[in-house]
């Protein structure tokens, strides 16, 4: 019996890792690998974990592999981080016996992705949702990701969560900021414990300062690190180096999402930080089997920047990015956590303003 | 044990029919209406079937659903027309063993749509198919729709047709006319036997004049006498009456397609022909089903104006599309199948020249 | 003073070319390949000519220059054929202005572009073209090209052709064979000599089949003896040779319009066929100059395999493409119009209307 | 003679408003109204303007009117602010004879959108604005709006950076901020003093947090306090006060483009601001014109909201958006740029920095 997570009544916040699942050369699951990589997670930072989602590959893996899955890492967590968990079956019956099973494991609460394949209205959207969220015992959390699956548009999403106590959060991975606004507008008044988390890594910072809870990103799985620094700095307002963090993250999250099929590049990213993670179970032809040979070495070069590993044998081009910074620094600093009223970037002119006020202070002491 | 189908090596031809499936009251499987619609469907002259498809709904079914459908289709059959299985499952492992159980049922072949959900691009579409077809004993039949699934580009098929022997033909739902006159080019000078089947119900017509050899049309499963009947003629070359029920039955698709979320709409015309469908498994609002309920009123006129049922109590109103034609005629004419060569569309030129030169011969006889 | 078209009551039928427009090496129109290249398409068969087109590339010309091109092609045509003259202009009171100036230069009609880069809506789209067919002397065809231009919907189409008598036509470049069904379903009973043209070569056949009127076509200022070959066949209802025409066509239109920043391929074919047509004004860079050098040789061999040209010095790969045909003997042979009525397979409306004919004329005869 | 402009050496920042022209009765530029709007927005606080924008319907005057607008607010500016003045015409020559008139009128510099109508290639957008940067006197400012025009990708912004010193920013109306990123990556560590600009005012404070220099916003032109108080505000580092002001923004920005073609709603806004702006060139419905009547009193009241205007007389539903905010208290503080300074958290990087500082400036009194 798995020891139950945190209440669901505390509001989702932080980054929860969408994690990818460790297979072995039989391409079953590692499970030896799958724990070792939970505790790893944990001990970086990440402030929870999001399993069977689409960087976890649910879609490929069959029904009973989705719940060994859950049941792995729920065993694991032992309650020491939130833990949500996809949930979408083939259809709402499948569904609600999946959230069933994982309140019973202890899960946090569920994530289910809007209907895919066939593309729904925004009604047979919310009536999807709705029949699931009035027949489970788990809170849910709406998963749009508009690239992949159904819409979810703003007015659904507001009338889910009038409707719908269960339903306590939204997962947008859409990357669109304005949206994410109408979003918060729209419920945030009304049930401000609602949790609003960004999937799109490229758009973090932004999308914190804006008034997200938090993310659930893919790079959290590779670099649990950087993302964990940002959502700290956008905490405290440090925006300076919050930019500085959220520009590397670009490069990193553009070399894993471009290179290779998603979330290929993203399990290479959790192998070079020392993992078994064995291959994906999506086939790829031998030339795309070098080019990810070739991702690795670029790979190993951007974590090796950052500290996060040694160099590849072969070496890197210091040519290749002369502007590129390093985040060994950043991420070594700790955060100041000021009162939040007083976040803010120093120009030159207030860090001239300071230092005219620290000379003044002198000349006055003397 | 089933009777073996038609063997695969018979090329695929004519319209195939993507059923969807008859659920009773508790959403479960109706066998015996099933049994029935299966019947009722090559009775009206359908040339094959096709399960487990879009309009299917396989995507909403579990594993052994599919499966179940498929037995009880395939024992219904009993090779009096060729079966095409949908046989898509979460992964390369688990779609293979779906092919050799259809194999063993009896299947004449399998029709395996792209990855969906993560868009896939040309080489792991390529590498996806390749790995199945390598490891499967029964035809596979690649299905391209793009709307819904990771599309299939013509070098794709080109590769798979020229490395897999297994690869007996393609279904493809784009209705892209020029993208259809291009894979037969790169295709059938290599491959005569190769395959070319429409899923597109509004370009049946200029598809099979093109050169397509048929259809998997989701109207079919609700007037078969029509798309069978447009078949017929664009065989037999007449363009003018082939023209006439492409333009009704594009009238019927719209109808169905844009109404209600999709498959409902044909789910509701296959009950208005008689069969007991029950509700879809997509939850719906209940303004949605008002909707769904005036739908029936709209398409029952529809159908009764062809003679395919009653008109509906509350009648049709006459002035709501006073240009409409009846297909009663056209469908009750025999097609006259001449020689290919002579297959013309007779123009008033023509007409004339037919009259003046029966005149002649008569003037002449005396 | 012009000579005048011939009267816009005859309804607009068959390829009308949408020309591009010679320039010398200053970049200027080039007058006399100007109207030696209209003399040349007139001679090989085009039913009408398109000048200030998208293939004409109308936006890139001035004002004064628009004008100085319809005034040359109108003098040189002398009314041998309908002209259609594109009178798109910045707004609503210039474009009336140019409908006025062309009406006066003896064109046939004009066509008027939806509104571009604003992406308008339906409603907009209507009272745009509304308020110039009730301020314009010159009958109007609408361009719809979704691809560049805000779409013209079917219910905008059918309600301007039902609200304005001046509005006779519109010209369809989005390839869309249902569309166009809709469209003619919608307007041909009330309006029927209302024109449907099609602008999408690479569907010229299935859209002349299913009841367009005719085209408008880039690859007819290149090959007028395959478009006007293929409308001749579709005329006749000779599918089978019909089909080989298109998909020859298909791999010219490919070719042109793939291989180069368009319309600049289509510039190139004018060139082969022996026309100083100079450079486009879009500038290119020096490998995309290269490319076209490259184009030139390649579409030089297509047009040469066809009898169109001489092939390029540097010879053909007679590997490239082993499955192609030649047009030659297809364009050769005479459209057969009536030879082969001895073997027609006529439907039984036909037959009943022979009967009829024959009947009535030997009544009248006695 | 108009009396120059900054000097171009100055980096483009701050809010620039594209605004939009008064037309009189008849249509024409209303001269009068159009200086009194120029003194307004400069006296509200924008930074500079840009006339000849997509909000200023550059592509619906004609050539002749373009330079009448261009002369009249460079006349009326008299060098108060910078002025970027929108060039694009038929072609580069056009193109280029426009620059050369707006720097002889003394604009600062001009903004040229990428080719539109046509989709180009990335070649081919770099060819366009590389011949065009290469024969003016004027800066050029690159203007990317994919969704009306050929879009400008990260490697083309890139080149044409490091190959023309004439090109000094980009202009972005994509809205998307990882795009942002990537541009300011690519191309700052280069060239520092190239400017970045966005024109999707529902993103403005992130773009500004990310490093934008500032922005084009059609908002700008109704409630250019707004957008002058949020970049204020996000240079200041006062991220909470910011993003209150980022919603409402949002909330008045959706009103004025999602309830009319655009740019009416930003026509009416301009109205409501006391200006007699005419009506818009486009033609509209009369339903459309009811709605703009009803968007009139929404849009007022809105306003009304944060002290722009009175209420409309119909009054405004106080139960409409009850969770709305008014910006009054927030317009009404000043932004304080320094004197929190007491309060302020600072990183470990800038406390370094401020001690050296002080260290430096004490060694060197000693």
């Amino acid at each position: 019996m798995a020891t139950p997570a945190p209440p669901a009544s505390t509001k989702l916040r932080g980054i929860l890792t969408p994690n990818i699942v460790p297979l072995d050369d039989q391409g079953r699951i590692n499970e030896g690998e799958l724990r070792r990589y939970v505790d790893w997670l944990i001990a970086k930072g990440v402030h929870g974990l999001y399993p069977n989602g689409s960087t976890g590959e649910f879609l490929r893996f069959t029904v009973d592999e989705r719940r060994e899955i859950m049941r792995i890492i729920l065993d694991q967590v032992r309650g020491r981080v939130p833990v949500l968990a996809g949930a979408a079956e083939a259809n709402t019956r499948e569904t609600i016996r999946a959230c069933e099973a994982y309140y019973d494991m202890g899960a946090t609460a569920v994530a289910i992705v809007a209907p895919f394949y066939y593309k729904l209205s925004p009604r047979a959207v919310y009536a999807y949702f709705k029949e699931i969220a009035d027949n489970t015992p788990i809170d849910v959390t709406l998963y749009n990701i508009p690239l992949f699956a159904s819409p979810i548009d703003v007015p659904t999403v507001q009338k889910l969560a009038l409707d719908c106590p269960k339903v306590v959060g939204i997962k947008d991975s859409s990357g669109d900021l304005p949206h994410m606004i109408r979003m918060i507008q729209a419920i945030r008044p009304h049930r401000p414990e609602f949790s609003f988390l960004t999937g799109w890594d490229a758009a973090l910072m932004p999308m914190l300062l804006l008034g997200c809870d938090g993310g659930t990103n893919a790079s959290s799985g590779v670099v649990p690190e950087v993302t964990r620094k940002l959502f700290d700095l956008c905490e405290a307002g440090q925006i300076a180096a919050a930019r500085d963090v959220q520009y590397e993250l670009v490069t990193l999250f553009d070399t894993m999402i471009q290179s290779a099929e998603f979330p290929d590049g993203f399990r290479l990213g959790v192998k070079l930080r020392g993992f078994e993670t064995g291959s994906g179970r999506q086939p790829i032809t031998s030339e795309q089997q070098g080019e990810l040979t070739k991702l690795a070495d670029t790979l190993q070069c951007l974590l090796a920047r950052h500290g996060f590993t040694d160099s590849p044998h072969s070496g890197c081009d210091p040519a290749a990015r002369p502007t590129a910074h390093s985040l060994l620094t950043t991420l070594a600093a700790p955060v100041s956590v000021a009162p939040r009223a007083a976040n803010v970037a120093l120009s030159e002119d207030q860090l001239t303003h300071i230092v005219q006020s620290v000379l003044t202070e002198l000349g006055q002491r003397r």
